[in-house]
C-alpha cells in the first residue's frame, strides 16, 4: 500500500534534520528517509545551475526509494529548484520549507511587514517576498541575508555573545522597519530561536520546519496518504559525505540519537 | 622550454587567491593557472577520502595543462592529501602552504612556542605539529580550530567587533600558554592580519601566502625552472563554479581585478 511508502525529505546538508525532528513530532507514524547532501553543502554559495543539477541527483534518488510525498527541507534548493523538483515528481504532494513559511508569516503578521532571514542565495532568489506576494500583494518584505548564522550554529555558539551581536547586526534594518514577524529563512535557525527570543521579544517568529510539518500532515490527509499502519516508523537517512563532528552537529539538529545512517554518492 | 610552463595553483576556493597574489608580486615573471574547487568548497568540513578524490581531479587537470611546478594553496588539501600530490606529480617542484610555513614558525620563534590557528580538519590531522616537530621535536605546538573565521572574512567584517570578540575566543587558549608566533593556517586569514595585530601585538605572525611564495621562488631556482622570458606573464583562473559574489570575494583576496576566468566542472 502507498501509505506505508515513506516521506522522503532532503537538504544540502543536516539542517534538515530539524523539519525531520518537526515530523517526527506531528506526524509519529509515517516512516521517512533523508537525503543530506553533506559531500557539496553548502549550496547556499553555488550557481543556480550547480543547484539544479544537484537536487536533480537527490530527487532521483528519492523517487528509486519509492516516497509517497517529498519534503524540500532547505530554503536554498526550495528557493531555486522547486520548479525541478515539481516537475520530476509528477503529482505526489510537494512540500517546501519557503512555502510553509510563507503561508504562516502571513497568518501571524497583524501589521503586514514581515522580516526573513536567510543565506545569501535565498535572500537573493526573492522567493519568500514572490511566495507572500502573490498571496497578500500589500504585504512589505523586508530581507536581510545572514551567512554567519550557519557557522555559528554549526559551531555551537547557541547562546554565545559574538551570535548575539551578529544577529543583532543582522536584525538592525529589520527592526528599523518595524516587522512584527520574522521567518527563519534557512533550516539551521531553529536552534538559535532562545537567542533570537530574547534579542527581539516583541517579534513572532516563523520556524518553517514546525510549518513545514503540519503542510505536510495536510497534505497527506487531503490526498489520503496518512499512514495508518502501527508498525513502529522506519527512519533512514543518507549523507553523501560522513565528515568530521557529523554525529554530534546532526543530533544536536534531530534532537535525538541519529541511527543507521548510510553513506551514498551522487552524480 | 619547459620554464615558460605555467606553475599550477590550486585550492578549494577562493582562499587560494592570496597565495597567488603572493606568488605574482615574489615572480613577476612566471605564468600562473589557477584551480579553485567553488563547486564543492569548503573541504575543511570533508572527510578524508572525500578530500583524496577531489584532490586528484584536480591534479590531474593541472597536470593535462602542463604545469611545471605545484604549489598546494589550501591547508586541508597540504594536510589530507598532501602525500596523494607527490605521489601523482612525480619529480617536479610541490610546494605546499604547511611546509612553507611550518619552516618560516621555526625560523621565526624565539620561546619555542608556536600557535596554530586553522579550519578544523587542518587543527585535527597535526600536519602543522607533524612537520614543525620533524625538524625541531622540542618546538611547543599549540593548535586551535577556528572555523567561524572563513565566512567571517567572506562577509568582509574584516574590522568588526564580532570578529575582534571571534578572534579573542580563538586565541585565549594560546595566550595562555604563551605563544610567541602565530601560524596563519589557512588561506582566507592574512586578510585578518590587521586585525590579529591589533588584538595580539606582541605575536609575530606567519602568513604562509607569501612564506610559500618564497619557497616556490628558491625551488624554482634550485631546479632551474625560474622563467627567464620577458614576456609579460599569462594568468589564467579556473574554478569549478562561479557562484554569486565571486567576483567581489575573489577580487579581495587577488587584491586586484580577476580576469580571463573559466568554468571548469571536474569528476
Amino acid at each position: 500500500m502507498s501509505k506505508n511508502k515513506p516521506i522522503g525529505v532532503f537538504d544540502s546538508g543536516v539542517g534538515g534534520l530539524t523539519v525531520v525532528r518537526a515530523l517526527m513530532e506531528r506526524l509519529p507514524n509515517e516512516n521517512i528517509i533523508y537525503f543530506g547532501d553533506t559531500a557539496r553543502v553548502p549550496y547556499g554559495v553555488k550557481s543556480r545551475n550547480t543547484i539544479i543539477e544537484y537536487t536533480t541527483q537527490i530527487v532521483d534518488f528519492l523517487l528509486q526509494n519509492e516516497v509517497k510525498a517529498l519534503v524540500i527541507a532547505c530554503n536554498t534548493i526550495a528557493a531555486v529548484a522547486g520548479q525541478k523538483v515539481r516537475q520530476m515528481a509528477g503529482n505526489m504532494p510537494i512540500l517546501d520549507v519557503i512555502a510553509a513559511g510563507a503561508q504562516a508569516a502571513l497568518a501571524t503578521t497583524k501589521n503586514h511587514s514581515i522580516g526573513v532571514i536567510a543565506t545569501s542565495t535565498t535572500v537573493n532568489s526573492n522567493a519568500y517576498a514572490r511566495a507572500i506576494n502573490s498571496q497578500n500583494p500589500k504585504t512589505r518584505i523586508l530581507s536581510q541575508a545572514s551567512p554567519l548564522l550557519v557557522p555559528l550554529v554549526e559551531e555551537g555558539w547557541l547562546d554565545h555573545e559574538v551570535t548575539r551581536l551578529t544577529v543583532q547586526e543582522y536584525l538592525k534594518p529589520l527592526l528599523a522597519e518595524n516587522i512584527d514577524t520574522l521567518v527563519l529563512g534557512c533550516t539551521h535557525y531553529p536552534l538559535l530561536k532562545p537567542l533570537l527570543k530574547k534579542e527581539a521579544p516583541h517579534l513572532q517568529l516563523v520556524d518553517s520546519s514546525t510549518t513545514t510539518a503540519e503542510a505536510t500532515a495536510q497534505a497527506l490527509a487531503n490526498t489520503h496518504l496518512l499512514n495508518d499502519s502501527h508498525l513502529p516508523p522506519d527512519y533512514r537517512f543518507y549523507v553523501s559525505d560522513i565528515p568530521l563532528r557529523f554525529q554530534t552537529i546532526g543530533e544536536r539538529f534531530l534532537g535525538r540519537s541519529l541511527e543507521q545512517i548510510e553513506m551514498m554518492r551522487l552524480g
